[in-house]
């Protein structure tokens, strides 16, 4: 494959299948001197974690993760940082199904035409269950950025299906399965869920992610701006379909005189570039926002072939997330946190002597 | 900056600015034998090169390029291809209104901030000029597609402000100046783009990019996904401010039943993934779509700071593209092209020997 | 650290500390379909573990690697690899005296001056622990070239102190604890290495590494040649201070007329150049030499300065290799043969379609 | 190729045939703010360009650079410098000798194996014409490093043939058209050269590079050590078959107790360990040597085999160095000084924020 590695000097590599004994990874080029536990990457893998509650894959994971190497007496040392998570709950059964017949939608087709050869089970590496490495890696970023910068990096359930918060507030994203940042729509999800459980069809969501505390100068054009290197890591997550920065598709009918954002020494004005301008962050908020495809994972029947090229039907049974959008918040955050880590060292190895000629100005607020 | 190269076996690196007295690159990773000369370059570095409408900037550029090195006897042989446009119509004015201050919406102030210093003639390494280069470099890389591999890469303008197409055909497409798929409406571009001129004002747009005669098997899970790649070439275009793939934020609303595409040993019955699944080429075409934002250039008063943090305004005189997108067609093929040689020759490295179970099936036609 | 990951589409990361719960790596880049299993690489870790006579250290380690992915059924399915290698023999010890004391020659200054911190414990990420998953993954490597491609690597310690081989065998390498191709000088070997013991000094040493059966085409020029991307893993070892390619540094004093290896029908007349010519693999056997200098933990006391800067002198007890250049012959060979790997996949990616004008022709014999 | 650049946060990119209209190059990553033009790399160009006595090719270049970006008003902007070098005299001449015949000793046959095709005029791309890209990037290294940083590279010529120097100075090195550091002996290399030229022959050479003034720290573990960069880098150079850093091939036959460099607080007692330990420089000067072979391009016959896979014989006419270790001075300086840059760019990234526990100490002198 060797394209399991994600970031330039911040370089996170990844490795297991669904059902294998354990996934794992490699965090290459953490500063030293952080302070770091197992449980400040806990926090965040508990978060992604399946079946937390009825309207994700009922699949059981402790998802502990074990930090083989890297930290000594409580502080990262430089050298690269080992991760192991076993894996506990991959239920024995009877995957001949999938083993021959591809699923519409999903990678079977595309691995066996790559590779001529599948591990079938669960997806093998095509499931998300990768992510869980990424969620590990990114929490040691999302820790450096905070402690070290004061950068804070969160995300939310921005529309599910048809249905988008009335209201926002941070503080109600962690009090709701859905990373839901609205209290008084949170019903109507457990409606629709249920009813798509019920149906047994899947939906397609959207997710934002924020990073505010931003300082400018992160991004390296014409080729690693920001923008790009966030494009790429967002949509390199399984049912990503899109990605857009600030305004994003909605500024194709924007004018230039509603889209740029104006400058005052007391800060921006408004923030339809998304915190980025040319590739670089502008100091204020970084804002993506990403569209999650319903899975095909479906118990209803699809039309589509076997491995010998013949039609057939296929249904899928198993456990499966109806809306894989939810538990992406978690995943999203911590590709944000990747590249912002990322971007951090690229920037301070090649301008760590600049002094710009401006004061930073502060962000406009996230409306 | 260090980000000025793009791809991983099929290298492009750039340099040069608005204004310099050059702009080129190296095209690294080349396979040797291909033919080539300097006239298939041109042709796509003439549908980018402005002045050709009045509806694009008036600067005037030949484009010219020249083929440095890599090139013997009318083959490539495997060595890095030199690149080279001379800038020809770098026009003496002042600078020092643009030099003080900030352009709302523009790199002035990011390029400060990063670097402490910043060519401001003509936007200097944030001018979109560099994008000739992408062009040039993309051109050999879509002969290699084209000849070599049946792989045809091409684009349009799917969006222009509030207007979008009646109809499609390719056959449209190089009849206008827009890269407009549909005769019917492209008096109302005209009209549209006369008024915005006379305004002073920009506006968005949006650009379609389809890969047809795609192979199955291209993409590198789980980071290097060919989704993942695509996002980070086309976000990397000055001005873009989202990408898609497929049904993309069409797919936030879509359920399972509906976005998965069926199979038949006739072909795919739709095409909602855009031709990637799990990351990997389907063998159906490859559609991507980007959203453009409106230029800052305006001669349109704005607030903005100047380099000692002062409140001004600030009105862009000069010579600028009242829609950036209208250009940027014949770049988002380039940059899909560049991900598609680079996916291609990194798919034969590891998977050579590879014989897939199943003869791959035929795309669903592009609606 | 940001270094902890060699090659380019064969790629392989290590991560663990000498004294942590375990050291392991990914190798990403494996082409599928490969038949392999645990054996396969136990084969080679065992000729590299500690232990295995009484002229090395005795720290025992079982060296047991688990394979926790990309292998199903059997056969490599071109996901990452994931290997991990629980260390077992971490003898609880006061290391007080080096977490104090810089010993000279050693890592501990300098780890200590680009950190700030250090897992001193056995010499932590320093320690030559990690080529245990070197010698893990090169074991793969070895296997693909052997079995896909008929090229077979093979080492052999060519020089101990002031003691060479007096005649050369491939046969007797494995015969005896040094990898010594000469049965008539085991025993002064014997002698000189329990004199050395006693002594409480060590010796440097050489290796030999040679890559038979080898394709013409391998080598990326101008900066990728094949020499000097030897020579980078060669070099990385830990105690390698030299390396050399064929006639290396005896070419100092050849003449043209010497040094030129000719060619006929029948093959190549000698075989100076090492098989690299112009940074590419001319078909002949690769033929690389490296020297490893005598290790400084020592139990003869040394002058030096503590981590107060003050002068002090230590002693280093424990348990070290008097001659690390013995256990470093199946390390070289690995990283040879990581080097071949990626350069057998490089080569491929840009020239599957090449026919050479001429066929090739045989390698002089190795003399 | 895709082996064309160097480098990982100060990249250098290389393009351009022997005798092609020019060779250039893109440097990527130059911090922004340093003071450059086009005479800081036209010293070095001057240093290693031909004809610059009777010892080295008659062939007459200019080599002069031209900066086509990345420097404004004086200063690098941190945006990338593209460089170019119109070639001059690319002699016409009748190249169907060596384009159907294969030099022995040189890359002609393996560029046929590899690429299928050959630019032949002059060597191609496999010429050293192409090294003058090198060393006008690593003028502005050296620039950097030294104005900066305080870090000298120099470089000197310490063997031809069966040559050595009886003293050294540095002085003395740009003295005599050799790069020799003892005046003693400088007329005893003319009269070999020029006995050597008589005959028709060729001979090998040393070179030896070094960097004082050096801080603690450069180098990244556990494969981007410092000196396994160095070896890469000098390796990549033509007509290098060995690197060696410190005490070398020496330390073979070294113990323990000679080979490790004792520290006191006034400084390291000596310095057989090239200034790198573990990896990362100690503070002492880094010494790095390196082995030449004598050119194979001679008027003096060799067996060989033409394009049809024929035995025949071949001579070389035209203007070739009998000695190419001479100009390789500047070269490996070069090299060395780009090494550097990226090494103090790479630590400064990640270890920004380290505070060593220990004041560095003094280098012990060149000896």
């Amino acid at each position: 494959m060797s394209g399991s590695s994600f970031g330039k000097l911040f370089v996170v590599t990844g490795f297991g299948e669904s059902h294998g004994p354990a996934i794992g990874g490699v965090v290459d080029g953490c500063p030293p001197g952080l302070e770091l536990a197992a449980a400040d990457l806990q926090r965040d893998l508990d978060r992604r974690k399946p079946g937390q509650s009825r309207h994700t894959t009922q699949r059981r994971e402790s998802d502990a993760v074990e930090i083989l190497s890297g930290v000594f007496e409580g502080r990262t040392t430089g050298a690269p940082i080992g991760l192991l998570i076993r894996n506990e709950d991959q239920r024995s059964k009877d995957y001949s199904e999938i083993a021959e017949r591809y699923r519409p939608g999903h990678a079977d087709y595309t691995y066996d035409q790559k590779y001529g050869v599948r591990d079938y089970r669960g997806g093998g590496r095509s499931s998300a269950r990768e992510t869980a490495i990424r969620v590990a890696a990114g929490a040691i970023a999302k820790k450096y950025l905070a402690v070290r910068r004061g950068i804070v990096v969160r995300g939310y359930l921005s529309q599910l299906g048809p249905i988008r918060p009335q209201g926002f507030a941070w503080d109600e994203v962690d009090r709701n399965p859905f990373f839901w940042p609205c209290a008084a729509t949170v019903a109507d999800l457990e409606t629709y869920m249920d009813a798509l459980r019920k149906e047994g069809n899947s939906i397609g969501a959207a997710v934002t992610v924020v990073a505010s505390g931003m300082p400018t100068g992160l991004g390296e054009p014409i080729f690693d701006r920001l923008d790009a290197d966030i494009a790429h890591a967002l949509m390199s997550i399984n049912a990503v379909k899109g990605v857009e920065i600030g305004a994003g598709f909605g500024c194709i009918e924007q004018k230039g005189t509603e889209h740029r954002d104006e400058m005052t020494p007391d800060g921006f004005l408004s923030n339809h570039a998304g915190g980025i301008l040319g590739g670089i962050s502008s100091g204020q908020d970084v804002i993506a926002r990403i569209a999650l495809k319903p899975t095909s994972s479906l118990r209803l029947p699809g039309r589509t072939i076997n491995a010998r090229g013949e039609a057939t039907e296929v249904v899928t049974t198993g456990r499966h997330d109806p809306c894989v959008g939810i538990r992406a918040t978690p995943i999203a955050e911590a590709m944000l946190a990747l590249v912002l880590m990322d971007h951090l060292l690229r920037q301070r190895a090649q301008n760590a002597d600049v002094r710009p000629p401006t004061p930073a100005i502060p962000s406009a607020p996230l409306t």
